[in-house]
């Protein structure tokens, strides 16, 4: 059966990618520094493997049969999803991988050094020949797909998502966001925060975020934790590898960091068992990803309830002190401060930052916008959105981030999809199970297990769309993520 | 040039090998278990994929072609040795390498419950397997390699080395070793030694390791050290990665291990790095890996002058205590006692073990003995060379080795080689750079150096008789080895 031959092929590619996501991982955890330069060779040759095992010759007879095939509905959609990332990997000319591959290289090494060095100019040729060679895999994508040129680049990230809705969503988010925000930090202007006094031994903060983990239901026997400089959830499903980095100064950052890695951790573990070795068993998207670090993140752990949870915790490792009260962790994890670094931002800023660079993206590869306006652009958009200059700091403006240096355009929205998609699901769940409140005191496997029910052991098995509407009864709606915005900062 | 595409395609090889030697230390190290399922199917896809690269169809011509081109001394070395690893894994049918694989594994699972339970008769039908088949290979690989069925297995391990030199070499040994080990029992009848009380923190075991190695000159920028049930020297060679375990009832043990380990990862790492990613830049054998790894537990580690240097860093890390003192070190670290374990065995009796392995597997592959024969011939060997019994206890007679559960036989001489190796280097040293004991005392780095010009950035640039000869000025002699063992025992 040609789909069974499919099924070995793309479980041979699950294997390979298991070896790069565990060697990537030691690369960022465990790997001395003199070991670089074979593992970037190492993996750099698995990397060609892996996509030349996408081109397999035999691959057009295999799908070509298989649709023919009787398959249960499960292995329809399966088809669907290896086919969909055999075209994905056969869409551009060799040549242009090559090229795109290489600047990007080029653009992000450099950038390196000419971020901290507010070097704009320096930046700017080698993002145009970045952005260009964009534009061409945009173009072809486009041609293939049918999509316009971003959508067919939105499509890797968030499939099924488009810029007309995005449009319309971001649009929404114009008219109330920046107001929110004011009104928020008019409200918290003479609130009283205490910050934590440290130091917070680094042992102690892992004991800590281990416990948090084992809280939160983490497996530990198909999963660790460890440090590395950019935090990150990797590994594969069985054997999910999180990281976190430690702040002796400062406790609240690596804890909240651990948290939204647990929630993209535990998506990873609930993933279907009998699936997860083929396309349809792997996350959705990266926004559904998304959704689950900052359920975890947000609708969770930032909740008062869940401080109050985690307030003895604190005590207990680094004993008691005034901030460590319920109350003053919750003005401490609400905290709204419009800022310029993406990174740092609080929950109810963020979305500005996304809207920002997505309107740039958008219009750099549809050619509505040169690369050279780019400060331009960013500057008056942070101003109308978030009240802040960037003029003349490109270093804090639009060279902050690493997405575009290597092509990554169509990313950004996930972020905001993400919280979005959360805050739905949270809605879901509390219509379904009551209050979020009593549940994060009382029954947090209720939670889990609703995330396992309606959106872990989906996969990919549904699209987007479809899984979420199946899990909150509405397609997508912020109307749930103002509500939940206007309810934790307003009321 | 088909010289370079063979580089290019051995070197692709070498990437892949990378990324398994990783993930199985990563799997030795780090993995918690639930992920070993996952992982043991990723590597048997890479095992699959690194002998289909050494299957391509291109390759014959490729060699034939390479022949008849203009390479240096140095790249026809390379040649040679890249046709080696060619042949050797292409000699077999692939029905035979599938059949030996699995009764390997097969046999090798049952003998970790079968072992402990002492049950030979449940092991004798699984071994009776392996042994058949390991014959089929020994006779395949003999008519492709015009040697004896035994040599054919021997040349896997250590190139160039025959079951005739062997036979002189241990029957040689056999004249002298077990009236020596008489000897230096009745010498050592009424010395006092004193086991140096614990308990010995973990944590101070490892910092008093890391120590030890930066004294012994491991690259931590290249490499690094973790804890292993089974201790081990994996990685690659711009990477190398040490294992230990820790008994914190017992410091002796992981500190020589760390040691012995230390001196497979100098040679590792003294690898030439412009060969490192070819068959040639590989270590030569199994038995100059052993040597290196001798050379620093034996020749050096357990060096009254290495022990004296030892004794204040013990010191420091645990405190005072009489077991400390130099001469008692001297004393517990050259202690002579035959046991029956081959791996808890001194520098004196291990010969023993390794004579009696020897004339077994090469009688069990020539087919003079069959499987059935095994432990009455292993308990009258035991008894001629150590003066032990083994009737009625397998477990530690002849069930006690992993080797030969999956087929490795001609493994086992690589050890008591490895020691003989060892011996002629640090006597060849010592003409050409006077006393271990001052060189210890006072220049470590010219003992290193040493190791490094003849040995470790030899590579396989030689075979192993042209490497030995050119390093110490004489052929395999194994009278450097007993001079330093009635030297260091008896004197």
């Amino acid at each position: 059966m040609s789909y069974t031959s499919l099924v070995e092929h793309f479980e041979q590619l699950h294997h390979l990618q298991h070896l790069g996501a565990i060697c990537g991982w030691d690369q960022a955890t465990m790997m001395p520094p003199g070991g670089n330069e074979a593992r970037a060779e190492a993996l750099g040759t698995l990397a060609v493997l892996c996509h030349r095992q996408l081109q397999d010759d035999r691959l057009p007879d295999w799908f070509a049969a298989a649709g023919e095939e009787a398959l249960t509905p499960e292995q329809g959609v399966s088809l669907h999803e290896m086919r969909r990332a055999w075209r994905d990997a056969n869409m551009l000319p060799a040549d242009l991988v090559r090229a795109r591959s290489l600047a990007g290289s080029r653009c992000e090494h450099a950038w390196r050094s000419l971020r901290p060095a507010n070097d704009w100019a320096g930046f700017l040729p080698l993002f145009e020949e970045v952005l260009n060679l964009s534009r061409q895999a945009a173009a072809a994508r486009a041609d293939t797909l049918g999509l316009s040129r971003y959508d067919s680049l939105l499509e890797q990230y968030e499939p099924g998502m488009r810029g007309a809705e995005l449009d319309r969503l971001f649009g929404g988010l114009r008219g109330w966001l920046p107001d929110l925000i004011r009104q928020v930090q008019d409200k918290q202007r003479h609130e009283q925060v205490l910050v934590p006094e440290g130091p917070f031994p680094t042992a102690q903060q892992k004991a800590l975020g281990l416990e948090v983990m084992t809280m939160l239901g983490f497996d530990f026997n198909h999963g660790r934790l460890d440090v590395s400089v950019h935090p990150f959830c990797g590994g594969v499903s069985e054997d999910v590898r999180l990281t976190t980095r430690y702040d002796e100064q400062d406790v609240t950052q690596a804890l909240m960091g651990i948290i939204h890695e647990t929630g993209h951790a535990r998506y990873e573990q609930g993933l279907p068992a009998a699936w997860c070795r083929l396309p349809v068993g792997q996350a959705r998207s990266m926004g559904v990803h998304e959704s689950q670090s900052l359920f975890f993140e947000m609708q969770l752990a930032r909740h008062p309830a869940f401080l109050a949870r985690l307030a003895p915790l604190l005590e207990r490792h680094f004993g008691t002190q005034p901030a460590f009260a319920p109350d003053n962790l919750a003005r401490l994890y609400t905290r709204v401060e419009p800022g310029f670094i993406r990174v740092d931002a609080d929950e109810v800023s963020y979305p500005a930052h996304i809207m920002l660079r997505y309107e740039i993206e958008r219009d750099l590869i549809e050619g509505r916008m040169e690369a050279r306006e780019l400060p331009e652009r960013w500057d008056q958009l942070m101003r109308q959105y978030l009240g802040l200059s960037t003029q003349g700091n490109d270093r804090d403006g639009c060279l902050q981030d690493i997405h575009w240096t290597d092509g990554s355009f169509g990313y950004f929205p996930s972020y905001t999809l993400g919280a979005i998609y959360a805050a739905q699901q949270a809605a879901a769940m509390e219509r379904q199970l009551g209050p979020l409140a009593r549940l994060i005191e009382a029954d947090l496997p209720a939670i889990f297990g609703w995330l396992q029910q309606h959106i872990w052991q989906e996969a990919s098995l549904q699209d987007t769309a479809g899984l979420l509407t199946a899990a909150t009864g509405q397609a997508l709606d912020p109307a749930p993520f103002r509500s939940h915005l206007e309810q934790r900062y307003l009321a």
